[in-house]
């Protein structure tokens, strides 16, 4: 699946704070950049507690596709939505005068439930990223070029479509600032900005004298959403067995601990419901794609607690988190333990750009609060209960990246063995779907392209430990290849055209690990210009595949390596090269990158992962994208100046890349060396899972080597 | 010449504020970042005006070699400098615990004149990079690795060497935060710290309490140096020839006015010496290898004045300035003028990571007088003198890149053309020269490193408009190659040893170019190791020399290209792999890099010139670099996607490439075929120059193909 992601959380601070966000090579993003003691100039908020709607009935709801969402939610009315928003806005309590809806949930997941679909519901636009905007008397949304077709399909007339990166286009937050009156009030769910976008936007808002208004106690949205909103997920929590995961959750939590104390803090909030899942060696259900539970977890120096809805907790899963000394909370009781917290003077390691503002901001006025009052008899009581802690008179929150996003990119023995047993499965199912699929075009079958996406699901399901699809299959024939983000439609869909190039952007969820995979394949006979297009980017694949380098080197110096082959022709992607992969969990995750975003200075490390995905996209034509998965590991080099440990990369994917795509006069004999190579391997690795079945004639006559010119 | 540059003018700031800037991948440097509108919280200083010793005798003085000036210098007793130094620490008007001497002039000069070598003189350490610090009862100077050995010789016992980027050394400003007591008051010379430089150091010490103290009137150095202080540099300004410079003195005053007053200033302070020489077309010879001469520039939209000693300007010169509306002015009136232009409500644009605090804070303190006098009769009156200027009514300065840095930086055609003829000449000097070394090493004469930068400076200086070498040869053989700056001492230079490799890094200032080339050579048989080596790193010159990039992409992007081939087998090199080199003017240059410095975004534009110059270098065995220069210019590529340019590179630098060195097996086709083609167009470029001489078979000789293998 495509790096950089405009898909992903970031898109809303770009929506918010970047009039373009285009392909720039200079473009620079250092939201990855871990903050330091970074002091956030709240404003004291009500405190209150709500965080989602109750789920006391363990009704056995389970996330539909968005696609399922899209049918049930473009035909509501959608005037009388924004009436009745407005309508709240002089409410007691809100007194606003905009509204901000953004796509995220509480927890910034790059996919979320149904329930928290909020902007899709008031606007009626279904893509993956927009950020809405009421006002009084106007309604904007602003989505990014993959969507402005279907945003002008899905909106009413009520809503201005704000095309974001065209020229002119102010951002959501300078359109904000300037379309109020001076002294407006913009309302915003305290629950869906990060510390660190609450604090950009109140920065940008502030110079037209605009004030930020954090709403605690209500959502607008669900205010009018009602009965009809869906239920919050509630599919029970699973042990992700120590086989897998390597190393157990007291282990983790003792690591975790000494992080804390090194930081000079006394507990850590953590929000990232990857980031939990893996602590506690979980996984859940509550998303699509996403093998995570809605949760919040704290861990403190002498304690933890789980902040989870009671009803997906089996016995089982009970025992685990009792063994490891973690108690369970209600999901809802967050801001209340925050408080306690402060109460109790702990000091709080917080990471700004993932913690929702409305629990840093709780506890910064909390804190402050209970420093004025620290005579009090209130706080005697409160600190006298936790003397034992140790914690410090006055805390104020120490605000860096979190420890866990670290100790989880970094994988551990049992989690590559997961990966790499989990990626040759998964390989022997995509043999079965691409010599199925060959043969059918061949047949020439009137196959859609979502017919395909659903053909290799089921491939997948046969596999052992198949758990879901790791994101929504990009299936892309012909010109609907060079949309990067493109989702096919049942309605809307091309047929898979045997005469033109077809994209495949597909991965897994298994119960051991978690694949990614793109290959482009011509099923007759490809141009000079498709070969010449898909053999640069192969040479960029390849450049990168076999790249060393020394210690240190941060993703982005990587970067060009795998576009030098285009550029010499003048050609390049509008996207980064690779991203961090989870182990049976995400697949993307950071904190490393491979991208022409400068700002990411996360060193690649021995045991990360990262996809290997540089592209083409010719618009109205076709699209190539060649993606493995490698890991980072020590490259054993026969010298080490410097004294360092020099690194390379090893792959996780084995599966063909089409030879009849190449075009042997422009490659090296290294290079070639290296698909033969790869191919030999492909070979040795996967034929013995497909041993009795015709798909290993199929593999045979696909890993065939090259002939040099 | 090597880029990076330990022996910059930012050494100073790495050694006061970083504690280790030896190699690692991810050091950062934002030293080259503009910055704009930054308001530097200054003490108001006391005014005064003091910068350097009266040059009223217009004495022939000229710029000795530093070669020479060490030999006079390393007998003085230091001891009694101490002494007298610190006997002026209590002086009424001086008051301090602790001086600072750092290598710069007043202008952050790469090469100094004699006369400002104030931290070789007190300390007796005359390397060119190092940082000096008196206390009351201590002396420290830190310099780097380079100059270890030679400071451990220098320094007498009076003096701690601090061992700059080794595990435990402190950097300057932390060692002084340290060893004062509280309360100390460090001075300075204002005149040799940089904006930048100071509020940092002001920044560290003001942690412990400390204050920085501007000592405007008085450079304790010099009060001690007295008689014996060499005198200032006079020789004759002379006119950079219209023909070379391609624009004339009025059109770039026209472009930098537009840019004054679009950054919203009203007149720009610069004082980077080689910025004054390229605006003005003028050219001097206060320092070795820099055609430039001590002055400072004033350009107000209406008028222009030139600081400069007037003995140094003929008759000539004057005209040329005249025409332009440029007054000249005593170089010492500087300070005054800027306190004169504040009294006038200018509002000056200064790059503070160039200008010296000294002009800065008598700036801010000026304009804070007068803002508060504005009322007064003094300021009406000289408001009303310069009324037509419009200037504004209270000024607090625009801090930002000095827009001349650009300018200058993006060469002209005819600066290209001279570039390029230059070059041409350059390398049939270095073909006699070569083909003469070749010989007499063949003939197994006796010729130390010395004796043959002293032959090559013949062979060039008998070609046409040679003025100048461009840096201090570095010429080594065997072990010392690997010592990065290395230069030869008469007295303890090796001899170029027939079995050994031998490095060359050399350049010249002629009158209409400037060039700065590298080759290594073996006169005998070179190992396999050495082969290796040396082919690894010809390809890394292959891959940068052949990139091509989107407009827009910063340097750094494609250093790595340059170490892909080194890195494979665990080697690296600690220096960066380009630099900007000025056309007639000085052979570092920024405001661009290629560099593993990644801090610095200016992308590379059309025009620009950077050195191509990877290496690699063996402890006590051997150095290998292969230098060419390069101007980026458009690469009409095929395709030109998004709408951009791509970039690409052009060589300058036509001299062979010593092939018995490589090892054909590491090579590629393309490889092979880039370095034939090279060495075809190096015989069609030079070998006319050769006409008649038995040089040109030489050349002929050393430009045959290589076979493929």
């Amino acid at each position: 699946m495509i790096p950089l992601t405009l898909s992903s959380p970031s898109l809303t601070r770009l929506v918010l704070f970047t009039s373009r966000y285009s392909h720039t090579p200079f473009l620079r993003n250092f939201n990855s950049l871990p903050l330091i003691n970074r002091k956030l100039p709240y404003n004291k908020p009500p405190f209150g507690v709500r965080c989602h709607a109750s789920s006391s009935s363990s009704s056995s709801f389970t996330a539909k596709s968005s696609k399922e969402i899209r049918k049930t939610q473009t035909k509501v009315v959608v005037d009388e939505k924004l009436t009745s928003i407005r309508r709240l806005f002089s409410n007691p309590g809100v007194g606003i005068d905009a509204y901000i809806i953004p796509s995220q949930d509480a927890h910034q997941s790059e996919f979320i439930a149904e329930c928290y679909a909020r902007r899709a519901y008031i606007s009626g636009f279904t893509g993956s990223a927009g950020t809405a905007i009421v006002t009084k008397d106007k309604a904007a949304l602003w989505t990014d070029g993959r969507y402005f077709l279907q945003a002008e399909k899905q909106l009413n007339s009520s809503w201005s479509l704000m095309r974001a990166g065209n020229p002119g286009v102010p951002t959501a937050s300078e359109w904000i600032a300037d379309v109020l009156a001076p002294g407006g009030r913009v309302g915003i769910d305290p629950f869906l900005f990060s510390a660190d976008a609450a604090e950009e936007l109140k920065e940008v808002i502030a110079k037209k004298n605009h004030e930020l208004v954090y709403l605690y106690n209500v959502n607008l949205v669900d205010e009018i959403w009602k009965d009809s909103r869906p239920k919050p997920p509630s599919k029970q929590i699973r042990i992700h067995d120590l086989k897998y995961a390597g190393v157990d959750v007291a282990s983790k939590l003792l690591t975790l601990r000494n992080q804390i104390m090194d930081a000079g803090a006394s507990a850590i909030v953590i929000s990232m419901l990857d980031e939990i899942a893996w602590v506690l060696n979980l996984r859940g259900s509550d998303v699509p794609h996403s093998p995570v539970m809605y949760a919040y977890l704290i861990v403190e120096v002498d304690q933890a607690h789980l902040f989870v809805d009671n009803s997906k907790v089996t016995e089982e899963v009970k025992d685990h988190l009792k063994n490891a000394g973690i108690e369970i909370r209600p999901y809802d009781s967050i801001l209340q333990e925050i408080d306690s917290l402060a109460a109790r003077g702990a000091q709080l390691l917080m990471d700004p750009s993932s913690l929702n503002v409305a629990i840093i901001s709780t506890y910064k006025s909390a804190c402050e609060r209970y420093t004025r009052n620290s005579e009090s008899e209130e706080r005697a009581n409160l600190k006298f209960t936790d003397s034992s802690s140790g914690y410090i008179a006055n805390p104020s929150g120490i605000y860096m990246q979190s420890p866990i996003s670290w100790a989880k990119a970094i994988k551990n023995d049992a989690e590559l063995q997961g990966m790499k047993n989990s990626h040759l499965r998964d390989a022997a199912a995509l043999a079965h779907f691409w010599a199925w699929l060959e043969e059918e075009v061949h047949k020439n079958a009137n196959l859609t392209e979502v017919d395909v996406a659903d053909r290799l699901l089921e491939f997948r399901s046969l596999q052992d430990g198949f758990m879901d699809t790791s994101f929504d299959t990009i299936s892309g024939s012909g010109a609907n290849g060079a949309i990067i983000h493109y989702k096919p439609e049942p309605e809307s869909c091309s047929r898979v055209d045997p005469k033109k190039l077809f994209l495949l952007d597909s991965g897994a969820q298994y119960v051991d690990g978690t694949t990614d995979i793109t290959r482009t394949v011509h099923f007759s006979e490809p141009s000079a210009r498709e070969k010449e297009c898909f053999t640069r980017v192969l040479q960029g694949h390849i450049a990168l595949d076999q790249a060393v380098f020394p210690e240190g080197t941060p993703g982005f110096v990587l970067d060009g390596f795998a576009r030098s082959s285009l550029w010499k022709i003048g050609l390049d992607y509008r996207h980064g090269t690779g991203h961090g992969v989870g182990a049976a969990l995400n697949v993307h995750e950071g904190p490393q990158s491979i991208s022409y975003r400068y700002g990411n200075m996360t060193p690649l490390q021995n045991g990360m992962i990262v996809s290997n995905e540089p592209g083409y996209y010719e618009d109205h034509a076709f699209g190539i994208r060649i993606e493995n998965l490698l890991h980072v590991r020590d490259a054993e080099t026969p010298n080490r100046f410097g004294g360092v440990t020099y690194l390379g990369f090893e792959k996780l994917t084995f599966f063909p890349i089409q030879t009849k795509m190449v075009d042997v006069s422009l490659l090296s004999d290294t290079e070639i060396d290296w698909l033969n190579s790869y191919h030999e391997e492909v070979w040795e690795k996967v034929s013995p899972l497909l041993e009795g079945s015709s798909t290993q004639q199929w593999l045979w006559n696909n890993t065939r080597p090259l002939a040099k010119p």
